[in-house]
């Protein structure tokens, strides 16, 4: 939307100079994009921009037609980007080497935008206000842009190098493009894997981290390299050929089953499933009062594919019959990452969840049709749909049934909820259930806090996602641009754009979030905007309007209604 | 509370005049019962009271023991209650007769306070300070004892009687004695059965009346006379012995099962499950704008243990298999009540819920362990625990398998929920699903808004009801008294004071509400308590905080946080 406005008001007021109409493919990419919404069209539309004259490209831009930019990545396969086949054009063979640390002083527009690609370093300062993309191009600055482009695959054309080869100023040093690969052995986070840096990191040892909120809502299906990260420990080094899933109290005592025996042995069940950590909009409860806790954003949560053996399929060949549900309660999970005293990640979840049909508890074994990478949980993973993230424990190692609750501390120490007048000195953890289910939730990912919106355009987009825990449906998402006083209706969907939607999920097995979209016009006489939005599961459950009644000591469950500010800025040329 | 206060200042303050000093006994029962709170020692108390000297009950209450005012009705036999065999004492045998007329004009402290009983009528103005029960004898206030007696089995003794015979003022004109009963012929809602006085009534026909709140919340299980009724149509005259309920759309054809057969072919199960009506609450919604629907205070709720036939049990008796879940989806229900075009009421309810074992569908002929009442279904009615009161349909004559919701109008074009921007020229009724399980709901029953309290009680206990649907589990209520900034919690409970609670119910059922109450110090500072309750259930769900963004045009799913105002009044004696 930014971009858009920026694109508006260059070309309707006048602010085009002749160094502008030099560029004026890129203009028009901007305008074809407006028109181009599909993800299937990206290749076309990008070469499309070359057939188009700029002026029709304005033409477009002044309808206000096809708000909307698609970046074009649905699959996580874009990742594994076939960008490096294709031939960068040197505008010149004599450039200036500058360091990483040079580059990385590139970071905004008042400082100018640098970015490297494959060794060369390129001022894109000019080209920010025309990236089809919008200003997430931002992201990218002072750094590289292949792992963007990885995942954004609509870059890997020709085309697109062409434009970049214009702004290339110089040359990154050799020592810079090796250093990044150094890494301390002796420390236990030295062997997780790499991650993507448009990651905004919460916490590196562990490693914490979440994506931008506007890309988050790019996807219906999140690619697994921006999944929220959410780990407790260093990730284990597991080898797929030797591991073993022990299952324990049984009456047949314990089975140990094989990676290839549990992908073989049991039928292959996918699921599409949002997870949450317990601690997404955290840093809104730390705004009221400080809480104890990783200061997440509003993207811990995230959406995708899962494929493995059903649990339930599981137990039975492992002996549960109906005679086990007389004295057992609840399957207990426990990780193969240890602390430094061994004690391993542990968590459980109640039998009838397990054991039901309809609960879609799944041992999973890829995610977004893949091998489940390190930092998710390779080789497996319980996948407990409508549960809170803790519970959907990773890189798993043993489960047990079992009459009692896991016994970890992060099953009844942590992760609960509590009253916001209980404090550290009153709180007693066994007054409050373990959250397995979560509330209904809702974020705005689009626009951000702080935005700013030309008057002109008359009208804004907002976007975000809903989800409800429990397999509750969210049927509705009300928008209000005027901090609650007025509400419009969003428009919801289970898929992207263009995209057939998901099929409508059975009653209880509503596991996936769903993305949600409104455009409002802009009042009249508002200087400013507080645009809220709340959601509603099928059983109407609602959000609370504020945080501070809600807030809690452990900044869980924070699920009030989101509000981002946003200004209005009067049209340039009018002033 | 109120009554305590009363008692408290009367004593203390030394407003205990001669004519009072008289009344030792009913002083001292007054704080006999401050001590009593088990429904089992209603007898012994008002015994206990004649044993007691006054100045020792007014030790009691100085104390502050015991704030707790046990009506001691804990189960609908009291209803049936032998007040009939205890013979009232006459003071005298020559008092002038008034008309009904003349009673019902004195039914306030300043008019004052009259009612009849068996034929007398009675001026029991000086004895409302008194009253053990607090000033809930101003319910009876201008008509007849019996019905509140009936519901109270503690008045069911002599020495009741003789306390009521000291305020004989006269009798109740004969003619005004028979007119009750005289009922119009003609009129569809003329064989409605008998209701209890004490029900307010939102619609006389059909029949919806809520119980008053403060006695709400006195019993776990609502007796069925002051359970709330929610009637469409004219209650149907039903005959037990011709009464067949067809079951249709099942591979077998359809089944007709009588009374008996339901009784006898089906083993008996037995739930406590809370019903609420979707528009309880409604009139605080109507305070914020005017929406359509009967105006329901916060007692369109109640529980009761409901016994019968398992739903599952007779669909599979009647041929439902796993292949019948391909193409069925829903399971519909008819009512036997009818319009005047013969139209019958009609819902319907997902299959999933209907046919698992863990949704504990009944087909009920007993409530509260009696045959049951007219009013809520003879002789049987579908409990649906968890959901909605709209989908429990009364006098079930039809149930349908079927792949379609029902197409009534109560389930297409009513029980469902909109944004608070939809109005009734936008409305779709298509766009929301109706409304199954409910949200997280609960009320403040006592004190009542607009009470006072006393500067010198210190402290004020709060009461009220607390329950989700789906099953799932309230897990916690906050109390605020100063509309929401600090919180307290209240202390829960599943079974009446003294009684042993329920047992815990099983993951996701948890049919039944929580009564919650917890005694908060009284502000130095405040004139005026504004008290707000706030449950969360085992989802952590909570209830929005304000009523005008879930303000919707039916006015159903009202669950903000429930607040009223309470004024303090500082201590006459310190003025």
């Amino acid at each position: 939307m930014l971009l858009l406005r920026r694109c508006y008001s260059l070309t309707r007021c006048g602010r085009v100079n002749t160094q502008r109409l030099q560029l004026t493919p890129v203009v028009a990419s901007c305008a074809a994009r407006l028109w181009s919404s599909s993800s299937g069209e990206d290749q076309r539309s990008y070469q499309h921009i070359h057939r188009l004259r700029w002026r029709h490209a304005v033409a477009g831009l002044l309808a206000g037609t096809g708000a909307v930019l698609a970046y074009g990545l649905h699959h996580h396969q874009a990742e594994q980007s076939e960008s490096s086949e294709v031939q960068i054009v040197e505008k010149t063979s004599a450039l200036p080497v500058f360091t990483q640390e040079e580059v990385t002083s590139h970071r905004s527009l008042e400082d100018g935008v640098w970015v490297t690609y494959k060794g060369g370093v390129y001022d894109i300062t000019e080209f920010v206000a025309m990236h089809p993309g919008g200003d997430k191009i931002l992201l990218a600055a002072g750094g590289a842009l292949e792992p963007f482009w990885a995942l954004y695959a609509v870059h890997n054309h020709e085309h697109v190098l062409e434009i970049l080869s214009e702004y290339k100023v110089g040359e990154l040093s050799a020592e810079d493009q090796k250093k990044q690969q150094t890494v301390k052995s002796s420390d236990p986070y030295s062997t997780d894997p790499e991650r993507h840096p448009v990651l905004r990191i919460n916490s590196l040892k562990p490693f914490n981290a979440e994506p931008p909120p506007e890309i988050l809502s790019d996807n219906y299906i999140t690619p697994s390299a921006i999944f929220f990260k959410r780990n407790h420990l260093p990730v284990p080094q597991v080898d797929p050929d030797s591991y073993l899933l022990q299952v324990e109290g049984l009456p047949k005592g314990t089975l140990a089953l094989s990676l290839e025996e549990l992908k073989t042995q049991f039928p292959k069940h996918t699921i599409t499933a949002t997870l949450q950590c317990a601690g997404n909009r955290r840093s809104e409860m730390n705004r009221v009062k400080q809480v104890k806790g990783l200061n997440w954003g509003i993207a811990a949560i995230s959406n995708a594919t899962w494929t493995g053996a059903r649990l339930r399929d599981v137990l039975i060949a492992a002996g549960y019959s109906q005679g086990v549900a007389e004295w057992a309660r609840h399957v207990q999970f426990e990780g193969l990452d240890k602390d430094v005293t061994g004690t391993t990640y542990g968590a459980s979840i109640p039998l009838n969840k397990a054991i039901s049909e309809e609960g879609d508890v799944i041992l999973a074994y890829e995610m977004n049709g893949e091998a489940i990478p390190a930092d998710h949980g390779f080789p497996v993973r319980v996948v407990v749909p409508g549960t809170v993230g803790a519970r959907n424990v990773k890189w798993l190692g043993k489960i047990v049934v079992s009459a009692e609750e896991s016994s970890s501390h992060w099953q009844q120490n942590d992760y609960k909820g509590f009253s916001p007048g209980t404090d550290w000195d009153t709180v007693d953890f066994k007054s409050a259930p373990a959250i397995q289910e979560l509330p209904i939730q809702s974020a705005i990912t689009m626009p951000a806090d702080g935005a700013v919106v030309d008057r002109s355009a008359e009208e804004v987009t907002v976007k975000g996602y809903a989800w409800s825990g429990g397999g509750r449906e969210v049927v509705r998402v009300d928008v209000s641009v005027d901090g609650g006083k007025t509400w419009q209706v969003a428009q919801l969907r289970s898929s992207d754009k263009g995209q057939a939607p998901e099929p409508s999920p059975a009653p209880g097995r509503a596991w996936a979030w769903k993305l949600w979209e409104v455009t409002v016009p802009l009042p009249s006489e508002a200087e400013e905007l507080e645009i809220v939005c709340k959601a509603v599961d099928n059983s109407y459950n609602m959000q609370p309007d504020t945080v501070p009644p809600i807030w809690n000591l452990r900044g869980v469950l924070s699920n009030a209604w989101h509000r981002v500010k946003v200004k209005i800025r009067e049209d340039e040329c009018e002033e």
